[in-house]
């Protein structure tokens, strides 16, 4: 019984979160007040809580007690936009921290995703991305090194390296082939994004194009799944819109 | 130095068997022997072994050692087929179990989420798919009780909901909106797609419409991720298929 009710408490919040009746930045009851309430013990509350906090619906502040968190940042999977412009359109404060850059040689796995040599020289670009402060995602990226040279004299921590191919390069991405995975994070992700070890992320993998045809880019971006979630929408609304 | 050599670990390795060195069910070497060749502690050698059984690139046989996975299956997230359709294509065998199948009254989440009054009633239908033989996903999906009056005497195991919509309601399911989060395996969860507590999962929430753009289904489905990923294909092979 004891699962059940674990389940049930988890959905109860959910729901009132969910439905408004707790909005975000809201404290939540305690743990003594819903173990008494609902007649469970602390520690099936506390699992419930928990389970609310890792599914990015509350937060704990220390001392405080766990609060309503904002709704997840949602990101649109059928369109291939940039960062920053992602977060322009829904007014959300970001920056970015450019935590490498360096030229390596291509292995086995990315001559193939790039359909260049083995050992042929790559662009590796490395950065962390924030909202409003907080770590979102951590982004790996690779180009051929010959299509992009001396592109570590751009700022890459204001400018989306999409706009400085176009502006720069001449070279536009038009496409891109993306794959996504839940995975959890590992020590070195976790402290970069400033979330517990095993705590959801999506990865996202792609491999992005000009008009051509040629691939561009190989990237991989881990994103907090906590902050955020993809959304594919139907062109249903377009042609309601008509 | 510890670190960087497990995260080093992890990228030789997965290159390995993502550039075809290892091919799915060969045998990794042992942590025994990792561990000698690279001259880094058996610790150090397992957690990068643990984090590729995580990300579904490889798994555990017990007193066997540790074996090269099958590719991820992939899910298309721009087109919406039943699970039936996208396992018939990829020749995967599949079965479903139907877990729970019941009569419930709508609270105010599901309300809003299907455009019904409060306290309508629902068909809730709970099944677990499999992919030869393997638990895959669970899910969960409502829909108004009205629009398909007692669908439970249809075979929900070997028939998939929206044929049945269509051909025995003649209620076509047109379009969705859905929504991709990582979350992490809660007890429930673990229990019934066999993988441990706090595994990686997609969760995908989606709401469907008929061609009139009335709310037909809200569905919750759960993923493995070790099994699972999502594609998104942008147009440019349909252009160059012209």
């Amino acid at each position: 019984m004891e699962k059940h009710t674990y389940l049930q408490i988890i959905e109860a919040l959910s729901e009132q979160i969910e439905n408004g009746h707790y909005q975000p930045g809201d404290r939540l009851p305690s743990e003594r007040e819903l173990s008494q309430q609902l007649g469970v013990s602390r520690m099936t509350v506390r699992q419930a809580m928990n389970s609310l906090v890792t599914r990015g619906m509350a937060y704990r502040q220390q001392g405080l007690g766990t609060f309503v968190a904002k709704p997840k940042v949602e990101h649109h999977v059928d369109l291939l936009t940039s960062f920053q412009v992602s977060m322009e359109r829904i007014g959300l404060k970001h920056s970015t921290k450019l935590l490498s850059i360096e030229q390596i040689r291509a292995n086995k796995k990315l001559a193939g995703k790039l359909g260049v040599n083995i050992g042929q020289l790559l662009c590796y670009i490395h950065r962390l991305r924030m909202h409003n402060g907080d770590p979102i995602s951590l982004e790996y990226s690779y180009f051929p090194a010959s299509l992009c040279p001396h592109i570590e004299q751009f700022d890459l921590e204001h400018r989306s390296i999409y706009e400085i191919l176009e502006n720069e390069y001449e070279i536009q991405i038009d496409v891109a082939d993306q794959f996504f995975e839940p995975v959890v994070a590992n020590e070195y992700e976790s402290e970069m994004l400033s979330v517990p070890i095993n705590a959801p992320l999506m990865l996202v993998s792609r491999v992005s194009y000009d008009v051509d045809g040629n691939a561009i880019e190989f990237g991989k971006d881990l994103y907090r799944g906590d902050k955020t979630r993809f959304v594919s929408r139907s062109p249903r609304h377009e042609r309601n819109e008509r």
